[in-house]
C-alpha cells in the first residue's frame, strides 16, 4: 500500500518524521511518498495545494498530514484567501472527498491531572466526535464580501447529512451505541433539515442506536460540566470545528489528539494541534498525536487493527515513561519517539 | 421610571418574583408592570410575543425577563417555528433593538470549588462577553428549508459590526482595556468584514484599547484552559451564543449568571439559565441570576450604580450564608431571597 505524507508547516515536519519512523516499524511494507502542502508549498510552488501534490494523491491508500499554517503575523496570512495555507488544507479535504472527520477524545488513565477539568470530571472521558467536513458554511459558493456588507451561506442537503450520520451510527455500533446529534434547530432551518434527516436515518436503518438531539450552546456547556454523558457526537462542519477543539482540551494537551477524515476514497490522518511556529525546528514538539494519527491510518485507512493497537499501547507506555514538555515532562521529540519504538512489541 | 417584567415559562415566574421583591426594596419609586411572553403567552393569546406585550414596551425604561421555553418534549416545540416560545424571545430582542448582549462571567471569591475547572484556573476569572444579538444567521431573511435542502445566511454590515464593537470598547475602558474579537476569518468572508471593521473602529476611535483577534475554535479551547487571559470578548451572534454559554459554566452554576441586552432604547435584563421545567413550581430554583439581572437593570437601564452595587454585595453575602441546591446548599428560592433582603444595607 502507498501512503502519501504531507508534513506541511511549523512543527509538521518534525512530528510527521516521528510518525513515519513508527509507521515503518509496524508496517514495513508500506510505501511512503512525501509531498508539499500549506505555506511551504506556496513558497516553493506558488500555491498551497500544488498540482503535483494533487496528482500524487491519485494512487494513495491513505494520507498522513502534519500541520498547516504560520504564525498570526506570518506573511502567508496577508495573501489572498485562496493562496493561504488553510485554503490548501480545505482543498485537500475536498480533493479526497473526506466528509467525516473523526476525533476521539479520550482521557488516558493516570493522566487525569493534565486536564483543566477537575480529575473526577475528566476521569474515564471517552467521546468520539464526528464532524461533517465538506459542507455547511465552509464550502458553499454563495459567499461574498463587498464594501460594507458580507455573507456566507450555511447549506446542507439530505445526502450530505445522511452520509456523515451513517459514519456516526456505524461508529456508535462499535462503542456504547449512543449518538448525540448537535444542531441549533430552535433557530436555523438548516438545523431543522439536519435533525429531521438524522432522525429518519436512525429510524430506517439504525434502530439499535440510542439517538438524542441537543443544541450546540447547551453541548458547549455540558461537554465541560459533564463530559461523561457523551459517547458519539455528530454535527455539522462549523459546530464540529468549535466543539471538537473544545473537547480536545479535556485530556489536557493538544499533543495527545489524533484525527481521521474519511470519505469514499483515501482517508486523511492528522494531529489536531496547530503548527506551533514558536517551537518549530527546535526538536521539542510532542509527536504523540502524529504517531496516534498513524495509528488511525493503520486502523481506518489500511484496515490493520493489530498494528494500530500496537501503536496505541506503545504511545500509552511512552507517555508514562517519557512525558514531553507539554505534559510536564522533559522528553524531546526524539526521546519520546525512541520510547515509543522501544515499547512496540 | 417604568419597568416591564416578563416572567415567562418554567421557573421564570418564581425567580422573577424574587428579583422584583429585591428591586422594590432598593428602588421603591420604580413602577412595575407585568406582561406575558413565551409559551404561556402562546397558551393565553395564541402567540409567544402578543401585541399587548409589544404595546406595553413603548413606555418602558427597562425590561426584566424571566425564562422562556418548555421541556424538550413540550407541545410548544411542535408548533410552527414562529409560534414557538423561542421566537417570542427573538422577536422581543428585535422589538427592543437590543443589539449588544453583555454577559459577565465572574468567579466569586471563595466559590472556586463550584467550578468544573481546577480551582487555580477558575480563581479570579472575570470576563465580559459582548455578543451581537440582532444580526448574523439569527435574523437574516434569506433562509429556507425545502425538500432535501436547507440554508441560512450569516450576514453582517459595517454599521452592525461597529455599533456592537463600540459597546465592547466602551466596556473595556471601564475594565482592563483589553478586547478580544472572535471570528473565523480564516474561512468566512463575513468574518473578514467583522475583523476589518472592528480593527478600523479601534484605530479610529479607541486607540487606548488593546485589541486582538482570535479564531472561534481557538477561543473555545482557551476559555477553558486559560480563562484568565480574557478581559472583554466581542463576537457575532452565533459564536456568542456558543461561547457565552460555554464561559457560563466556569463559575459552576448557571444560577449565578445574569445578562443585559442593550440597544438604543430600553434594555433587556435576564438570567441566562433556562426555564428548568423539571423544577418549575417547586420553589427551589436559585433566583441569584434573576436578582443580579435586576442589578444590571439598575446599573445599565436606570443608571443607578449605587443601587446595583447594593444588590451585588447582598447577593455575594447571601451566596455564602444561604447557598441554594445547585450550589451544594439547601436554601430554597424564598430563603435565599430573604437572605439577600437581609443583607441589603
Ligand atoms: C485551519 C482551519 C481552516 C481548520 C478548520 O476550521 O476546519 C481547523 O480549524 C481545523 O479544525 O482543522
Ligand atoms: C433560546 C435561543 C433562541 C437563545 C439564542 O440562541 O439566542 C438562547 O440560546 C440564548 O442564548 O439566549
Amino acid at each position: 500500500p502507498k501512503v502519501v505524507t504531507l508534513p506541511g508547516d511549523g512543527i509538521g515536519p518534525e512530528v510527521t518524521a516521528a510518525a513515519v519512523q513508527v509507521l515503518r516499524e509496524v508496517a514495513p511494507d508500506v510505501q511512503i511518498e512525501e509531498h508539499a502542502i500549506g505555506g511551504v508549498a506556496y513558497d516553493t510552488y506558488g500555491e498551497p495545494f500544488p498540482q503535483r501534490t494533487r496528482d500524487a494523491l491519485q494512487g494513495a491508500d491513505a494520507v498522513l498530514l502534519g500541520t498547516v499554517g504560520g504564525a498570526q503575523d506570518s506573511v502567508w496570512n496577508t495573501l489572498p484567501r485562496p493562496l493561504r495555507p488553510e485554503s490548501g488544507l480545505l482543498a485537500l479535504r475536498k480533493a479526497l472527498g473526506c466528509y467525516a472527520n473523526l476525533r476521539p477524545v479520550r482521557v488516558q488513565p493516570g493522566l487525569e491531572h493534565l486536564s483543566p477539568l477537575k480529575a473526577d470530571l475528566a476521569r474515564g472521558v471517552d467521546i468520539l466526535i464526528v464532524r461533517e467536513l465538506l459542507g455547511g458554511v465552509y464550502f458553499d459558493g454563495d459567499r461574498k464580501i463587498d464594501g460594507a456588507t458580507a455573507y456566507n451561506t450555511m447549506r446542507y442537503t439530505t445526502p450530505e447529512v445522511e452520509r456523515v450520520a451513517r459514519v456516526a451510527f456505524w461508529a456508535a455500533e462499535q462503542r456504547k451505541g449512543r449518538v448525540t446529534s448537535v444542531d441549533k434547530a430552535n433557530v436555523l432551518e438548516v438545523s431543522e433539515l439536519w435533525r429531521r434527516d438524522v432522525t429518519a436515518l436512525r429510524d430506517r436503518e439504525y434502530r439499535g442506536i440510542h439517538l438524542n438531539h441537543e443544541y450546540v450552546d447547551s453541548v458547549a456547556m455540558l461537554i465541560v460540566s459533564d463530559p461523561s454523558r457523551y459517547d458519539v457526537i455528530v454535527t455539522e462542519n462549523l459546530f464540529g470545528d468549535i466543539l471538537s477543539d473544545l473537547a480536545a482540551v479535556i485530556p489536557g494537551s493538544l499533543g495527545l489528539m489524533p484525527s481521521a477524515s474519511l470519505g469514499d476514497g483515501a482517508g486523511l490522518f492528522e494531529p489536531i494541534h496547530g503548527s506551533a511556529p514558536d517551537i518549530a525546528g527546535k526538536g521539542v514538539a510532542n509527536p504523540a498525536a502524529a504517531i496516534m494519527s498513524a495509528g488511525m491510518l493503520l486502523r481506518h485507512g489500511l484496515k490493520r487493527p493489530e498494528a494500530a493497537n500496537q501503536i496505541d499501547r506503545a504511545v500509552a507506555l511512552a507517555l508514562r515513561a517519557q512525558p514531553t514538555r507539554d505534559l510536564g515532562g522533559t522528553a524531546d521529540t526524539q526521546s519520546f519517539t525512541r520510547a515509543v519504538m522501544d515499547a512496540l512489541e
